[in-house]
């Protein structure tokens, strides 16, 4: 009634050639192996298992079925984002106010279905409740990738790598000319060290206001010249060109309301000032941005800088020029390097090698930035800010981090907050699963 | 020790009768079957898979336990909805703004919980966060259910039907007469070919009105008299009484706020102008809507048509009558019929037979509609709309759809956009999983 | 080929030492037991299961892995609370609006990750969105925890217990007097029949009043001099101390806008207007609360009173104190008992014995509660307002729950609703899942 136990194995092929692939076989191919069960019962027994799901607990706690037709099981996994932020502004010209914000707290869902699709649906309920990802991926040709939906823009390192791996509580100020999500189609490819990604956008989902929408367009290059075990080189060019919501009302006197507005907080967010501001400027035909990344790991250090300007072409008025960089050098104190992914051209987060508990401590890091960004040119008096910032960040473990930040405003020349520079202490507790 | 393999066969009863059962079995019965375990130990095992989850895929990701105990095991969902549109207008008189908006962004969780009871809770993320369904269900007495909480109330064929399954982007014309959700206690049953559905409602979650909430009543019944393989004839009746909010403000003058306001926007969404509007319609005593729906389909091709009609009782004013109705053809190019849910007296959504991927395109459809209101009567003067409607939709796979809709308003009588008769061209990218 | 059945016993052993630990193995130490696998393939296979989740259902439904190294393995789960809310006003002064509402709708996710870390988030739906919970606990010292983010501040034997199992559908007047939750650090600890909490908090996430962010601190201990399988005896005391924000504008004139509030509905939820309320009192250094708590159950029959008093310290004006109690008696006809959570000093929701259904009807419950609040001193002149309220509870199953209360406003004396004393009836529907 039992086949013999080779002609098992001949049957099962690869699942019996080596102990290495026995140590993987579960338990139907071990019954099958021994004859308790007969290839036939063996292949139906499997066919049922699709069903059954598996945890994994790796990033979060994720289900994928086991249907091994694919090496994309349909999965699914809810995850979250909570940052508790708390400041304290030392400040002799403005009152600010000193507090807590929950800054980021998401709730998301994705996986991937039909085996050559993945979404990802996350909504943010801190401040103004509203969709920040909504998307669908079709990448049955990889590496290539499609994208539809509402996503993150390419273009800056910073500003493209996820939220909740920043080395610094906030960007750097040149990210207020960045417009990091929108609604649109993107397409990506990459290779073992260079990632390339593009897109066409409208206007960001929940913005308000009257007349036809905008829309633009950006793209993202990275290429690592160097990518060892030991360390990684990274240059990175990104580019987007934007026109912006146009005014179609039809009794609009004067300079038309098609505005572009780029401002910034001093790298802290739980104040309500912004300390340099163009205000919205009126007339616009269309504004182009341009940023330059070089970035640089070596073991536990790694160093990261970005040059970025933004190009503003007006209707009857010059055409205005603003930029900004930022420059940091993190230094993991316990070891741990700082992850590169090639394949889409920024830094991972840090998972300590010893989470804290019973026999461990976590990852300690510490980093320091300097940013500048000038927002005044032509008729514009946005102001000019120069910032530095000191960073301690513990990784407790892979999910859970406590930052502090001491900013210190060097330079504020100009704009709504002139010759105002603060001493700013702001720590925030992290839980991303 | 081991039990003759006879035994256990007879002991299994069913699951050893016959190949096929055995085609069903599972490692346990295997097991078992072969003398490999007792059928004590089997009874234990069996037991103790209550517990195991399995996955089904065919609808979304649903998780579900195995207690073969009852045939609605418990079974949980996470399931959303995304629908992200781009209008564009082609008008000479209004600004209408072009541009794009997530039309519906929902998440939900439901299943069954000790074996007679479902529900369901489903959030809506675009323009103001909110409850859309939030209701359990008792369907011990199967095919009669209870229904308490928010949910639909049953009126109109189109209405009643899933967000995600219209065959337009938007409704027709006249659901401007219908209140979908609201919260109550509902009742329904079905036969083989119709269905009966009633309730009690409260005022729809969110109304901030002030005064002595409305109330009301709605049903629907369904019948089938033709329901073959090849095709289907729906007949559809629907009824709704509701008195509105009730003004209990003690120094109110002339007539009272107890209002009720019926509008539409054009059969799209991204603009903010309704073209037909009654305005508030002031001391209102109640009003009622009656509908009548006749469909058909027959292979790919289907037929779909609504009249309902609005009368509306007020104190020292003369009753008002305001109708409106539409018709719509639609017909599947590559082949697939349109699933009739008997009991629920609606169409399902088109799955597509070869999903777009290496081996296939999906599914399109072509769809035609016209669609008519007319909000004029007595002193109302809303205005009267006529609208033509074609639909082009591209079904990628069971989850994801591409939709382009070419509205041409015909004739906007009265009302504020009076003569204003643009052209619309709309497109949705959905994901409802 | 096989090791011998004792070999293999003898390896296992306390999975093979007696006939119950035997009803406990599972199919892969059956196997092992009856030598179908060896001890080699059983470990490896054991190793394997970690990432098998299994289902539990017996409170909402809860995956789990089946890491066996632990005692708390990973596990997620997603929960909801609804309460739709119906309540009529019958009185002679002012124009109160009957009607319904959703009074908490509420998602959540939360388990365990890493053995010892716990963490929840939920999200209130109901009025304006935003985060209730965000927190996560570290418990690797048990019964010692550590919890971050925001969540409740222990005061208050009814003000700690969960929303979900309130005897009454309101919380009784007193409840003026307590923040719920707010961000912080917390700790506690707990014995057989007592516990101790307590944590340092700031301004709770969401509100948006202008200032440097207040702050505080609160703590309870619970004691059960008496606790058998018959009955339990509960003394419990609380205090918090709480700095308002700070106004920091640099232009106020006159008092500083340090306020303080406290302000109460007739403990019913639906209408608008609250029955006592102090207004904003201004100038305010800090202010205290200490809480008193009484309860004992025995059998179906509970008791549970508690007295708050506050005490405001003002600048340049006389301190106010102000203070409330309620007392009430629950019942259950069926004969439940209430549960006492020892370790959190309060009590549980009841599950009814024989859930509704083909066999049994729930559970039902009768209750009685008299309040009291005075919030008049000095010069504030918030009010004074007795209640007396009867309720009906009827718990379908574990998940389900219908309320039907009937308040009687006793007394108002002062206050913005001075001698306006409605009856209100009200009903509720809660699923919590």
């Amino acid at each position: 009634m039992r086949p013999h136990p080779i002609a098992v194995c001949t049957a099962l092929a690869c699942a019996c050639l080596a102990p290495a692939a026995h140590a993987k076989s579960n338990l139907l191919e071990l019954l099958a192996q021994k004859g308790v069960i007969t290839m036939d019962e063996y292949a139906e027994l499997k066919a049922e298992q699709k069903g059954e799901p598996t945890v994994s607990t790796d990033d979060g706690f994720k289900l994928s079925t086991r249907d091994s037709t694919t090496s994309t099981p349909p999965s699914f996994q809810v995850g979250t984002l909570q940052q508790l932020d708390y400041a304290a502004y030392d400040d002799d010209k403005a009152a600010l106010s000193d507090g807590s914000e929950l800054r980021r707290s998401r709730l998301s869902i994705g996986g991937t279905f039909l085996t050559d699709w993945q979404y990802r649906v996350e909504y943010e309920f801190s401040g103004t409740t509203g969709v920040t990802d909504a998307y669908v991926t079709y990448n049955a040709h990889k590496p290539f990738s499609l994208t539809l939906g509402q996503f993150k823009q390419p273009f800056g390192m910073e500003a493209y790598a996820s939220d909740k791996n920043l080395t610094f509580m906030e960007r750097g100020l040149p990210f207020a000319f960045v417009i990091t999500r929108a609604p649109g189609i993107g397409a990506g490819t990459s290779g073992a060290n260079w990632s390339i990604n593009g897109g066409l956008f409208g206007e960001p989902v929940g913005n308000a206001q009257a007349g036809n929408d905008g829309y633009g367009a950006a793209a993202r290059a990275s290429w690592a010249p160097i990518l060892t075990d030991e360390g990684v080189v990274h240059l990175g060019l990104g580019a987007t060109w934007r026109v912006p919501t146009q005014d179609n009302s039809t009794n609009a006197s004067g300079p038309k309301f098609d505005t572009v507005r780029f401002r910034s907080k001093p790298e802290s967010n739980v104040l309500a000032q912004r300390f340099v501001d163009t205000g919205e400027i009126r007339d616009v035909n269309d504004y182009t941005t341009v940023g330059l990344e070089l970035a640089a790991a070596r073991g536990a250090a790694s160093f990261q800088g970005e040059y970025q300007m933004a190009q503003v072409s007006r209707g009857g008025a010059s055409t205005l020029d603003f930029d900004g960089w930022y420059a940091q050098f993190a230094w993991t104190i316990t070891g741990e390097a700082r992850p590169y992914l090639a394949n889409r051209g920024f830094f991972d987060g840090i998972r300590p090698s010893n989470p804290f508990g019973k026999t461990g401590w976590g990852a300690f890091e510490l980093a320091l930035r300097l940013s500048e960004i000038d927002l005044t040119d032509g008729n514009i008096h946005g102001g000019k800010e120069r910032n530095a910032t000191a960073a301690l960040n513990w990784y407790l473990n892979q999910y859970l981090r406590v930052s502090a930040n001491l900013v210190k405003v060097l330079e504020v020349d100009g704009g709504p907050m002139h010759d105002d520079e603060p001493t700013i202490f702001q720590t925030r507790l992290q839980f991303a699963y």
